[in-house]
């Protein structure tokens, strides 16, 4: 807890995701995608080969003047002419002018955009993957517990905490599908100044294709002003943060004190009662639900990209996906601690 | 245009879309779910075969007194009740206690939404369709033609109409092939009250499968409190509406005064300047992609469904989801109106 | 109940307001608005004062030709230029070239707006101050009945019935004092063709004066690209709305069959459970409660109206605002139905 | 510039705001009001004058341990439970059990909250003043210089660059008025564990307005579960930020390179094509015009805020309105600078 930062990020932050969208992570990935590039130039025959391992060197040597980054960013409103600047420099000047060949900023922030995506997809995944394993171990332990359903916020019937673990577990579970086929198709961004690819070349469709295998990432055409990739993304985000609090809400449901169908472990104290214990958890999880619900919503106003490169509708993804990535790996850390210490119908509770 | 309706639904409504969600749809797809749940009950002997056909041939004559069904509705939360005791008088005493047999009212109402939505998600892919038959006849006509690409609101450089209508293509494509996934993966709902198919007895598995098969639905466990199947539909319909969004917005600003790198055809007259030709459907096109980004924000607030039944969320659905398809449907329209009647780099524009 | 229209209007709709916001009631307004104008001009000898009162006789007396004008509002994306035709028809040829003078669509849009939400405010106001009266009489009743208050979704201490009815009647108080502040105050649109009043000569000040007392609306500058009042609006509308969710939030918890802190009368019925009695009523008015959050988000985008006047922008509104109007309305409605049947604290209930 | 911020904070973030919302502000205006509220009881004989001296002095002197602080509010959902026995660790033994004398974490954190957002509020206000002024100077300098106006993306009418200023800076003037008095009326918080006062004893009504004296808060029934103040400020904060994007949309329209009505300092540069000079600060504007919009949507539903404290309605808004806060001072910022170097209707341009 950094004293310059809010205090809710102690509650509903995540380091370890906002670690992927940190200015030191924007400009490794653009300085691999940098490096990739050369290389995949040089094995075209497109750039010296010479130059190109010395541009590769060089981009995986460089330690940004991040200060001088940050003011070419507010500068440019993109940080790659001052981040091209320190590469060229750094590379000598006769591979100075192989750097970033063809290219446009607009491929550098798309691509390492979605180099860092595919790692914030995979660890989401794996949280997902541990959280699914604790309901696996919930049913082993409580399955044919009996709880009350409830509809339209009145007890129904009688079914059994098997059941209310189901209602969580399949909707984790295809996600879980959509987040792994999400992570394999993420598409290379690479079409020049104005997206038709002509910088390149009449080796670019070799070149597009051999950097995409280089960098991991579908070999695609551009989509500099067709946003459902990113778009794709926040609706996985948006749906697991969903679910997730979702089963905030039925926890905070269950543990209301005359339902007592759940006992948590732990509990927020109160500085004014001390004989509470508040369902904190399960409260964050639907606050972080209706933030991404929101977010999803605003971050759709940027498929209306004008033109060929809309600055406003690209600075609006910035502003908004980051933090739907970090409130979807929070949720998914905080239910993994409400169900590790949670257990369904305690004695003295009610199965109401 | 009726007198009682907005005059906005003259510019921006789709009277086609909206008749699948009128009172009149809804009630035929939920007769037509209770009929086809008849016939497998009785093709599986859990309801006497007489019976199912009675009902089935009851639900296919059935003019529902939509006044009465109203204030059913206006009591209960949802129609069925009052449909099912209509239903249940029309069957016959004999028939009568085999209607709906171990269903609940979300079985009727998500089924019924899903065979109406397998028509709206056909019906607008057709209208996609016809809208890319136009954008390849304006590239038959006008591929090479010179254009100015613009970056940043900024003149970038030059390239040509098929350039332009690549980047308007491409998207609508990818949108066709999701809209024909979804309306081939549409969920049957089948859970009976507390979602858990027990009501439904030892057969439920091939009562669902067999129910399924009869509404060309697939099946799927229950999805009461997992609403992803509603918000994937609503992706896929802002994502459409966000990339016509954006083609009304690139051509309003080509058909600028100055700009003049598309004519067309029409354009609304003014009421203070006689020489005006506004861009109507251009920004029509931009509203409705707002409009629905906004709405899949909010409807994705409905994720946090409650419990085994939130009215809470479910009616937020029914508020939402209708709106968010007729402005999708209504965006197809206005694009196939509009790009029909442009000419791009008209004589004595502008190629910037 | 109309055949052709959503069954969630019976549950959810609000046909009084809804009226406010129809053709029949635009158009009305509008004519009213051309009449007005016509008059002020004939009063400062701008317009002949013959042809001044022909305008306003024929305005009041002429039942437009609704499909036309529809036809004309798709053309045009305003059904101004068709109604003024309409209406220069109706007065004859004399008159016929002072209708409308130096006037715009907007000013004429706008303004009957304003007019129409004059009315839609009052009407609102006077429901949520028959929903106060049903407050104090439930205090009259059981002011001092005891009610356990829950703080964070757990029992915190005890409270009175008058305790929690002070936290659902301070809101509302309040958001009356606003929604009678700007019925007061919504401002007149006057400012011709591109919004700076020079159509209308040097007696421009003096005409937008007196037009603003015959309309019984405020003299301002004009708005046209500043949708301040607009928003001010909306803003109050999901603020009510909110304050409402609340309401039936708190009732929907303290309903359940656990809890019992409260009895409603009737409550919905259910297809399935036949013991169940659902608090339909609360739920619908957190549906609403969340819609008109959501909406208030997508018309705030219109705020973004780019330069003198922003078809893409102005045509949001109209899809927008007329819809969080009908379900604050809607919400007072089914508050007071909600709370008129309730009765806290039942015998056999919970004080918990 | 941070390595571990995202580097779009360079470009639209804003430091000066930001830091009224970092957990050092936080808890620097939460010491401040209990050593008031200390001061305000023992004024009132409530506590030991002697103990609400050395809580005070022991409030103003303390260095939280934002570790610790951090850890307890992950736990207990706010920070107020570990900060409290951090400061009657502070106080010593015989004070120690008068700190927070009968008040709860809400009213710590939503008073401590008003106290800040005074202060943000001010400091914006501040801002506009500066950018009014901006405004004045080009008036004085421009005043009479000719415009076309545009109105639906054409060409309408000649105006001038006063009256286009005017269309700028009224919005602005009335924004002022609103951050003036929203300053001005900003309320305490005071309530208790459950809102009602009653943990204060019968010297709440004094207590309550000497302690908002102290804070130079107005004097006000608690609104703990009413969260109009917070959704009026974020209002005025999404209305400040709509209209400046508004100018932004603006500029980036006059500036096309087409239309050249404006010619603006600076300019982005390009990676990839060095005769482009990008209006950047003009499209973040945009950006962030459109980001507070949705977030107001977002945070409106916390005013769906369940019975007497809800904590997932009520960190939602901790999630929101700082970012809503720092976008609105952002957007000053780029404004200010945007329009200082901004020259209308520049040699070579076009009028239109």
């Amino acid at each position: 807890m950094a004293a310059e930062r809010p205090l809710v990020e102690s509650l509903a932050g995540d380091a370890e995701i906002a670690a992927h969208f940190s200015a030191a992570a924007e400009l490794s990935a653009m300085l691999h995608f940098e490096a990739a590039l050369a290389l995949a130039q040089g094995a075209l025959g497109i750039v010296p080969a010479g130059a190109a391992g010395t541009i590769a060197e060089a981009a995986a040597g460089l330690s940004a003047d991040i200060a001088a980054i940050g003011l070419g960013m507010a500068r440019d409103g993109v940080p790659i002419p001052a981040l091209v600047a320190e590469l060229r420099a750094a590379c000598g000047q006769d591979a100075a002018a192989f750097v970033h060949r063809g290219a446009t900023s607009q491929d550098v922030v798309d691509s390492g955009l979605m180099l860092r995506l595919k790692r914030v997809l995979s660890l989401i995944d794996g949280r997902v993957a541990a959280l699914l394993d604790i309901l696996r171990a919930i049913e082993a332990d409580q399955a044919g517990t009996p709880l009350m359903a409830q509809t339209r916020m009145q007890a129904a019937l009688p079914f059994t905490v098997a059941d209310k673990l189901t209602t969580w577990r399949l909707p984790l579970e295809s996600h879980r599908v959509r987040f792994r086929a999400l992570a394999t198709g993420l598409p290379i961004q690479l079409g020049g100044p104005i997206g038709d690819g002509a910088s390149f070349g009449r080796d670019y469709p070799a070149l597009r294709a051999d950097l995409a295998r280089r960098l991991d990432l579908r070999d695609a055409p551009p989509w500099h002003s067709d946003r459902t990739p990113i778009l794709d993304v926040a609706h996985a985000l948006a749906l697991l943060t969903g679910s997730l609090a979702k089963v905030g809400q039925d926890v905070a449901l269950m543990a209301q004190t005359r339902v007592h169908a759940v006992e948590l472990a732990g509990g927020g104290g109160s500085s004014a009662m001390a004989h509470k214990r508040n369902p904190i958890g399960a409260e964050v999880l639907v606050s972080l639900g209706r933030l991404n619900a929101g977010l999803l919503g605003t971050l759709s106003q940027s498929m209306i990209h004008e033109n060929e490169r809309s600055g406003a509708a690209w600075t609006l993804e910035w502003l908004v996906l980051p933090q739907m990535a970090e409130a979807a790996g929070s949720a998914c850390q905080l239910a993994t601690a409400l169900l590790s210490g949670a257990r369904f119908a305690p004695p003295g509770g009610s199965s109401q």
